[in-house]
């Protein structure tokens, strides 16, 4: 009887030790953020007993229904380990060995991913440089020819992400109108959804609204940034825009062996609302940061505000002084533009604390 | 205040709901079953409040030392997401554009990656018969030679399982002979310990002992299956022996944006001695179904009982009816074998059910 | 005027030197000969003016009618410029970033091309050991299964050597049965034909009746060894078979941009009878040199001499010191195992010479 | 002694027949030309008897005397078979498998290899727009950073094309400038120099001048262009800047079995000046053809012709009816730019030729 004595042990039970204050947070970045309790709660619930492995367990099973609600009967969801791995996956099983895909300047997947969809799947990014992030019909044509020209990487599809890298929000008929030209082309939409919950709370509208029902082809579901403890997962809208699903998730090295964990999170986000109010209380924290920002004399919004991003220009001395109080990142040092994330964890405390220690900041000038 | 109570959400609350039995174990993987709950604790200890994310965090921090604690004052762990990414991860930091790995060709990295490592990082792998899943000097040298011919693929590294794929240890005089063979060579050894506990619970030694001690340049550390959710890591043991680390991490789509809650599960394993609980507990439940199994007449033990894992010889019928009650895998159906695992949460009751089970189906001939 | 001139000048005139001796020829290897004289006369004939490049050359649509003519109708060629490029060009066409490719554990692709299939285009092998370089249905089994399982690389295509690696000829049966069996399960049949030529000699058959007719879908087309300076082709015999050959020649880095010098190579050889000629006649030494090995006592011959390769066993010291006379390669150093190949140019005293010295080392002894 | 006939055959006689007007040329690209008679001479001096294969005759050895005179005593050739060959197996030879390439947006390597660097190497290429063509230090900089963060592919090498793909120049200084730029930043440069005898033409200075003395890393020399039948070759000036050439020569499918015939290409054009003339001729007509064009009311010339390229602008209709009388291409169709390139065996009756039809179908609106 003794061996199952691990087994049932008393779950506050652990040789790990608590290293942090739980009490602190910042605006560096959405990913410092750890989990909201309901997620922790669904990983407890899911646990115990044997599932079968590598994604044919029940709570994987049942996961697709969930993602049918949201985004159509034709929707089905490949969970993976994180944002750069649904990106490369969805890109991989859309494209082939000689096709390009068209993204913005600032893209994750261009900018953050190290290299990973050339190294990993030898994906060719046609980039373009666009004003906020957002890509257009006609800037998408700078890079839309050459089909048949065997020089050339075949442009196979063109990549946004909602909510941009700088936080901007396509609507849902600019996103239909990219996917239009797209598929005139012969090409296919992928959208990358780090923060697609976000962009649907400041949209106020489902998110087939913009995705499946806009033209999207395969989206990046993400969890992370909006409350799991890691997690995404590819969703494919148009299951003819993709090959081999299974098999790249498996060579791209995403494959969960216990899946039931990831899909069990994102259930908790997607069954009801959680997903929503997570994202909805980190864009009304923008928000309020923004406007508190807007009130200080010297410091200038860049980008719309409309995700849990703000993006801020002030002066260097300043950035650095704050810098030393609260962690955050330069986005364009030269420029003095500056990143300030929002979490489903900040409090309007944390954005009134911080909006006064820029204040202060700025008064020492 | 409203803002703040999902953050203060009871932890119980979630909309995600329970769909399986945690009652219901099998013998089919130790990948079925879930998480140990002194895992689940930590990470519920490590939440809340903000941590650096992509491994900044005080809780990869504090792993180094956890992981020095076992491996020596030169070991480094770089958590990952799971054993595929430990392993591609691993060997392309050890390897050249134009290095081969030799590896037995029953190896994980071989048979069951679907390619990854060709894919993810052109490796060229130059596999190895053998009789029970363990290289030798001798075997290795069958592939051992040609460094300076452009034609070959340059053999560079020398990669063991240990436990291997076929549940077998190696002594850890075998391995210092594979690892001094390999030196001398100018070749670098990388073990895959997905079942590196099993392995130290059968030999009741420490993991040093059969990895730095003897020579092993890197490691991919195995915590899935010795209960976490999810989560590995690369231990560089010789520092010499890799480049640029980080960056292959994250090429390779293996860098966790929360880290911590990945380093707070390696640390619950391997602060004290979960990770040998769990690992002496899955030993002793094979142990005892090889030993209930060699009474039954009809059916064979194929290789040494040297870890979690039982390979059985039974007629194809019985096999096929066994399986329609318990799920498991057969390894080589042709050969009537197939494979039972023992996990951290096997019991002997469900070890005595299954064998009586074998029993009943043997009893039908 | 004076800038005509150089486009006029003599064609002896040249700032080069000749470095060799043009009557000295070994037994190393038939890439150590040169070029066929009447291939240097079509160089010569397709020079001048300005012929469309990458491939849009008049000599390149000719060659289309010239390979039907030996291939039949569906035939197409795309020239590049070696075997490896050709295998690598010819497998990626037909595989899916997912696939394997089975061949035999000897074959060109695996042991001698520093890992080019893996690292261009991220192909999987699965090797089969064979007694004689040949598949059989019953072989390739051992590696044709789980299409369906994403943790395996799909097996996509079987390729075959003709002749193969130790100079044996599969027979048209033996290769029909190949295909059948290989098409049954859903595979593509590739023949790595660098030495088709030496294989149709021997058969005295038409290259069609082992290729096409026999059910291969896709050759590698050997020029190079059969008396060009440089170039091959890849013969898609099944349109079906291949995906966007001219982006994946393109982005293998395998299209010459003045395709005219190797199509018109390709030209002088098949538009009669050249590629035969001079083929039959490295056979014919070849059986020459076999004859007179086999009179020698002490010297053995491995592998049945069925193209212009003779594999012959004889003592180290008579091996090393038979070296310093002529260059030529041990293949299996430990067996004692060395590798004499005949080439277009090899002459009946050539070969009287060289087994002359073998007796004369082997006498030493 | 009828089996030597082949070898003695008459030089003249070929089964291949000439199917194109050798008097005909365009001025569409340089590699419609074929080659220059001196270097079939060349050809046929290298051919006979047996050499080494695979870079270890006696014309590739040579060649390196030949090297050493143009570009010092530290240079090496390792001679491919095309261009794009050679720029990846320099930049794979340069960098590591986390390394990125900074090149212009117009760079040979992004736009016209569909993908090659990609796809083969794994490279990611960061792409910067230019005026014409050129980096300057101040232009690298907008990519030169971040190489501490894993995020992003570490800037390793600097990618520069000489002449560039507007048949620009960069002046000694300016390469020079470049060069210490990239080497104080800890990244090594690399020009692409498929056009580099027509720089150093213009610039009437040694090729050293403005490549190893100006700091320059590796080169990829182009020969194809300057009147080879194929072949070019990665001139490494600093040894210290590339690992491993041969076997990432090989594993990139640019290693020709029959080297001497590449090699001895080279030496035919570098032993004295045939590379020399050649290019000053090609640059001398498309100085007469800017000239002649200039004078035609209505045309206009885009880029310094500093080089066998001019680039000018003219009515879509007028270009449209030009192309039914001579083959070129648009280089930017919307803005009405065509490109029109000399070779070495352009004639000035060709260029009046075509500068009459230009004026004609101008005269036509």
């Amino acid at each position: 009887m003794a061996d199952r004595k691990a087994v049932t042990a008393d779950p506050a039970k652990t040789d790990a030790r608590r290293r942090h204050d739980p009490e602190l947070r910042g605006f560096a970045s959405d990913n410092y953020a750890g989990a909201h309790p309901e997620i922790l709660a669904a990983l407890a619930l899911a646990n115990g007993g044997h599932q079968v492995s590598y994604g044919e367990d029940e709570y994987t099973a049942h996961l697709q229904s969930v993602i049918r609600s949201h985004f159509g009967s034709s929707a089905e969801a490949f969970p993976v380990f994180n944002g750069t791995g649904a990106n490369v996956v969805a890109l991989q099983a859309m494209t082939d060995r000689w096709g390009a895909v068209i993204c913005a300047g600032t893209a994750h997947i261009h900018v953050d991913e190290c290299g990973a969809p050339e190294r990993v799947g030898g994906l060719k990014l046609l980039t373009i440089p666009t004003e906020d992030g957002k890509l257009t019909p006609e800037l998408i044509d700078r890079e839309a020819w050459g089909w048949d020209d065997e020089h050339r990487a075949m442009p196979q599809v063109v990549s946004i992400a909602q909510t941009t890298e700088v936080g901007t929000c396509y609507t849902p008929e600019e996103i239909r109108a990219i996917c239009e030209h797209a598929h005139e082309r012969g090409m296919k939409v992928h959208l990358d959804g780090a923060r697609i919950a976000n962009a649907a709370a400041t949209l106020d509208v489902p998110m087939r609204t913009f995705t499946n029902v806009a033209g999207v082809d395969v989206l990046s579901y993400g969890g992370t940034k909006n409350g799991m403890i890691f997690g995404e997962a590819v969703v494919v809208l148009n299951p003819d825009a993709v090959r081999a699903m299974k098999h790249v998730r498996k060579l791209s090295m995403q494959l969960a062996s216990k899946m039931r964990f990831v899909s069990v999170q994102l259930e908790a986000l997607l069954a009801k609302d959680l997903w929503l109010r997570n994202a909805q209380h980190a864009n009304k924290m923008a928000k309020r940061l923004a406007a508190g920002v807007r009130a200080i004399d010297g410091v200038g919004i860049k980008y719309a505000v409309e995700s849990n991003a703000v993006f801020a220009t002030l002066p260097h001395d300043v950035a650095e002084r704050l810098q030393k109080r609260y962690r955050f990142y330069f986005w364009d040092e030269a420029a003095g533009l500056v990143r300030w994330m929002c979490s489903f964890d900040t409090t309007p405390e944390d954005v009134d604390d911080f909006t006064e220690a820029i204040a202060e900041e700025m008064g020492k000038r």
